[in-house]
């Protein structure tokens, strides 16, 4: 299933898509709902944050080879995690697919993306077990982990670098099924593809994670967990257009618009 | 005036305490509410976390006396900050007052309490000047910033030694009159006093985070500012109790127990 948070006619409420169509839903996917009869064609609708989290939890290093990448680059041995560590983001910076990334007027040309699958928790969780782990899954959706690269060496932490308003795009809705083992991301600037990998290609995968975190911590409904991205991204610049596309997901779509000083 | 969210005969709601009674209010404090003629005595309600904030900022370094203590220790220059920088918590840590701090079976005996005044956020907020910043503020409630210091130089970040579940109790209220410059923060651990310092001797005050954060960030209502500690704990064992006084709000709570391996 495919569950949209949209606006039509000035009411936001959950959908359920299918192909260019999208069914309204009272209630909540997370909680009890209800399909109704109305139908808006999907063109037709603003599509909406799918939601705020509780906690945001957002993975850093996770790719093999763009640690590599980097460090044959740097002519160094790649620091490579040892155990399934966790970050955090913050809520101010989420925005919808097909709203705009602002970068502020103080901002260097430094503005990268990173394309990044994002689990969606459904229900409560602590001490999973590897076998019992993914039930917790409620879907998937994707998000885009925009980074300042000057501030993320110039700051302590990663709070303007990576949390400044509109930085973390998420969306365009959550889907309940997919398939780890094919899947691949795709991320393209202006129409020309400039990332390419496969998205379960991590040093540590969704289970270890989930096993790793409730350990330590109780996961809420509607919580997520972004798993961290491959590749490098060009310098972005003042009307780019940003897609990160992910196999059985969909494309999440943002313009990066400079702010006016 | 002093908002309570409590709970009794299985009723969650607000309140607004005056000396030790409680009387109902229907609504949110920050939007419309509405007092009630219901009263109960503070001692026969559950205390419970005042909110869960949106975004859940935190300063780190923030008074001189703690840094130059520490630096004095190692022999070394305090690291002071040039500009006030914010971190991030997790939501999934708070607990409320009386609530117990549960130490994980597998964390070591340096677990450490910082006594921590809390700004709450009672509008949106964006670029808010110097003259104007404090409008944005709601009240005031007590944090205890918990950490587990040997995960807190093991882990990248500060995952597990900051934002593990219960080690971030928040509470018992929020005082939305105080007497910043007069305040002091006393920190007492079986009732024996073992930390005290004024409240408002920060490096970076509240108004000049307010100027600076919102730069970048939209606060909202709830969001909340834990605004760093000075001093330092001694190693908390299972069944401590540790009270956090300041002045003018009240005094935080809460038993700390080991977790059963």
């Amino acid at each position: 299933m495919r569950w949209l948070k949209f606006t039509a006619a000035g009411k936001t409420s959950w959908g359920l898509v299918e192909g260019d169509k999208v069914t309204t839903v009272t209630g909540d996917p997370l909680g009890e709902w209800t399909k109704t009869s109305q139908t808006h064609a999907l063109g037709d609708v603003k599509i909406e944050l799918p939601l705020v989290p509780r906690t945001f939890y957002c993975v850093g290093l996770n790719y093999l080879k763009h640690l590599k990448e980097a460090a044959d680059k740097a002519g160094t041995v790649p620091d490579i995690p040892g155990r399934p560590e966790i970050g955090y983001r913050a809520q101010n910076a989420l925005i919808a697919h097909d709203e705009n990334v602002v970068i502020p007027a103080s901002a260097t040309e430094k503005i990268h993306y990173e394309g990044e699958l994002v689990v969606v928790i459904g229900r409560k969780a602590k001490h999973l077990t590897e076998a019992g782990a993914m039930d917790c899954v409620f879907g998937y959706t994707i998000g885009n982990d925009v980074s300042e690269r000057t501030w993320q060496k110039a700051d302590r932490g990663l709070w303007r670098s990576k949390n400044a308003d509109t930085f973390k795009p998420m969306g365009p809705w959550i889907e309940t099924s997919v398939d780890l083992a094919t899947m691949e991301t795709a991320i393209r600037v202006n129409g020309k593809e400039t990332g390419r990998f496969r998205t379960n290609d991590m040093i540590f995968g969704i289970v270890p994670f989930l096993v790793e975190l409730t350990k330590y911590f109780t996961l809420w409904p509607g919580d997520v967990i972004w798993m961290g991205t491959d590749g490098a991204s060009p310098d972005l610049k003042d009307g780019d257009v940003v897609e990160i596309d992910v196999t059985g997901i969909g494309t999440l779509r943002n313009r990066f618009v400079k702010e006016k000083a």
